[in-house]
């Protein structure tokens, strides 16, 4: 009993720095003057020294082999912090200091090169990053596929093998509904000038409308949106184009189905070490059902419609026609602007040049062509510059291998949510129609958002949705509504 | 060496985390959403831990008695870690979590019962601060004076009696100035409608005019204003009254005063022991001179009235009558708002009575009769409600006790620094006349902010000025200042 009251006690105190870590993350991203970068970084390397400290601690070992668990929130504390501390004590301080070191420099590296569309100027640092990383799962995998010890930071429970199996089984149908919408006729996109202020307002409204608590968080602006925090004050960030004013409203909603899945878990879970998303893929089934199912929904955008009239006067798309506008296709190069359909193409292109990079059968001097390759063969058409290519992402040049699937991930658990959901809540879409989310929330949250990582991250879906995990239903619900759409 | 090396490595690290601390706190006044105070009060209390377990760590002690300084900035990180780790041993830990967890509370308790107008409600709150920073001072007193230990964590190397003698010295020249104003005619205040958005333009212009560089600071709003952080990244806040513009531009330019200390430090002293402004008392002295010699100066106040015409149109007073304006002498109850005449008569006050409750003489349960008695006999008015007597101040519920008298050393300080000051740079008013203080942020900048902590206060300022530290120029200037304005 004592060896694991004192572990929670102990662990509740490192969530407590966790959570400060995470502020001080955002205030990086939205308050930090510009010239403070380096003493942050002083600052943040010494919070993490703390926290290295606390995980590796070896007491903490002792007390996971002593520790009796005499309920299933005891056992979801075990699992996640003996993860953890696995993790922790396999990488070497020096290795990971250096990794902390590289990945905050590249990413100014990354964004000059790609600024300059310089791929040659950048290729020396991200092979020192891929170096590091592969040492770095090498530790973690003990003999293992270094791949999977990647995706097991993200994904616990899941492997390449699967995965790769999973997008195999996807491809077709994708391919086939893709290539049936390319001779469909598409709306032209809203035009018009959108105020920063109006699309602000607007967000903030449909962020409530979301079930987002502006009473535990705050929708700040940012470069690259983003949700940050756990329990009681998780915080949103979105951007705005002011000829564009869908990208600001969805990126918010796209956040909020983030955030709240973190606002929603039990607040007896909080500061405990299963009290967070329990994985990137079912934090991005949130997010995605959020943004796609719910708002990207016919009836929803109906709403929607009227709201923005509202907000900014009379629109060039008519109500009835707003969900095409809403979810026109159209072949691309970035991957955070593709349509539901292409998405996880994107996905699938990142996530087998990754694996044959850790695999050996890459090498990161010839990635940018292997790149190339694959994406004229995927999506018929040639990069035309690498910030449309190889430089695209932040994700490889910061060191977050083994990510990208957790995206295609979350919208596979998201088909399985929103067929379950459907099931459970047959007429959600007349409440749609008249912005009314909520028995939706409820459902996500009762089913899902509540417990937290108190279940693995399968579980959690299966647990939610009552099936189980499957393509499928992602499969039928975009040909159902694409075709619908679009009369392909 | 090794020894000395060791231990300043340690050093920045926890100085790195104490900045981390004060991110906190200017979080939790200006952005934190409502509903995250509790898991706040879990962050703070977590690394407030971490910190304690540093500075008193039994390494430290080893460090320190092996250490040899080579150098004036090796025997100022001596002395200044020397202070913080022989404070922080002899305080129970217990107790400082006691303490912490209490006047965390209690300012809470206070604002209500301040809000209440209801003493009774509060009184046994400040009777537990009371009793445990009473024990807080005995265990770091060591049989010395109480009150002077408390003084010394806010002005180290000066004592209660010294004050005090100061104080005895200044009051008649005091009173009789603020006699003799008592029968002057005062202008009225200005007039009219000032918003927000304008004030703030104002604020963030005159801001950057004292010097306040926005590469490594940035303003928002707060309730209290205040100024936060060291470095590279210096904060401040101000506060907005649509009615009355003064308070939000002379709040900016007293924080601008303490922000800029922080930021013109030497950048190779961030983060270590004394990078950073070296006591209450010569932190108040920049903010002061900044607010009071500079910006309420004849000369500034003419420029400043053109800028406030630019920024809101008319104003209701004449730029040749607005000297007048700005340095209006009122007896009120409120030190914040208190004029310079009026300002150190409230520090007295308050000084008096809290070395009576620490020196024994004084309890908690007499502490308002003994304000109320003493006000009118200060100030000719009776004190008519407690949120203008006892509950005035967040200082005493929140055991700060030691720390008002620092502000009235604030005022002394800045008198020899502004003596010095138009020595060495006689012309300053024509400059001032056409709003630029650059010569006197210059000479001040060189002769006292970019050392930080190299020297002791007294020090500090003896350095800076060149002259002995005396009530006599602070009198001196009050007595022409004031005598001029309004011909007594």
């Amino acid at each position: 009993m004592a060896a694991l009251d004192d572990l929670l006690s102990f662990n509740h105190t490192t969530e407590a720095l966790g959570q400060v870590m995470g502020r001080l993350g955002w205030d990086q991203e939205t308050m930090m003057p510009p010239g403070a970068a380096e003493q942050r970084g002083a600052e943040i390397a010494a919070l993490e020294g703390v926290l290295h400290a606390r995980r590796t601690d070896p007491r903490v070992g002792e007390w996971l082999a002593a520790a009796e668990a005499r309920t299933d929130v005891d056992r979801a504390q075990l699992r996640e912090i003996a993860r953890a501390h696995a993790r922790a004590v396999k990488v070497p301080a020096e290795l990971a200091a250096e990794l902390a070191r590289l990945t905050s420099l590249s990413q100014g590296l990354w964004a000059k090169a790609r600024a300059n569309q310089d791929v040659a100027a950048f290729l020396p640092t991200l092979k020192h990053v891929v170096a590091l990383k592969r040492e770095e799962a090498a530790a973690i995998a003990e003999g293992g596929d270094l791949y999977d010890a990647m995706i097991a930071d993200y994904e616990p429970g899941t492997t390449a093998a699967e995965i790769g199996a999973l997008f195999d089984r996807m491809r077709p149908r994708l391919v086939a509904l893709r290539d049936r919408l390319a001779g469909a006729q598409m709306p032209p996109s809203l035009a018009g000038h959108f105020p920063k202020p109006l699309q602000l307002k607007l967000s903030h409204e449909i962020a409530a409308t979301f079930g987002y608590d502006f009473d535990h968080g705050r929708l700040d602006l940012a470069v690259h949106p983003f949700s940050s925090g756990s329990g009681a004050d998780v915080r949103i960030t979105t951007r705005v184009d002011e000829a564009e004013p869908l990208g600001c409203l969805y990126s918010t909603i796209h956040e909020v189905g983030h955030a709240t899945y973190e606002q929603n878990i039990a607040p007896e879970f909080r500061l405990t070490a299963f009290g967070q998303g329990v994985s990137m893929g079912v934090h991005e089934s949130q997010s995605r059902i959020y943004e796609n199912q719910l708002a990207r929904s016919a009836p929803f955008t109906r709403y929607l419609h009227g709201r923005m009239v509202e907000h900014f006067g009379p629109l060039t798309a008519h109500a009835e026609d707003f969900a095409r506008v809403i979810n026109r296709v159209q072949t691309g190069y970035i991957r955070t602007e593709a349509d539901e359909v292409h998405y996880n193409l994107h996905i699938m292109l990142r996530f087998d040049l990754e694996r044959q990079l850790f695999g050996g059968q890459l090498e990161v001097e010839d990635l940018e062509e292997a790149w190339n390759t694959r994406f004229a063969a995927d999506f018929g058409m040639a990069v035309d510059k690498p910030s449309n290519g190889l430089l695209q992402d932040v994700h490889w040049p910061v060191g977050l291998f083994g990510y990208f699937p957790t995206y295609a991930l979350g919208n596979v658990y998201a088909g399985c949510l929103d067929a379950a959901l459907r099931r459970d809540v047959p007429d959600l879409d007349v409440a749609l129609e008249v912005g009314d989310p909520a028995p939706a929330l409820a459902w996500l949250r009762e089913n899902l958002q509540r417990h937290g990582g108190l279940r693995t991250p399968r579980e959690t879906i299966e647990h939610a949705s009552g099936i189980e995990i499957s393509e499928a239903p992602l499969l039928d619900y975009l040909d159902a509504k694409y075709g619908g759409l679009f009369g392909v």
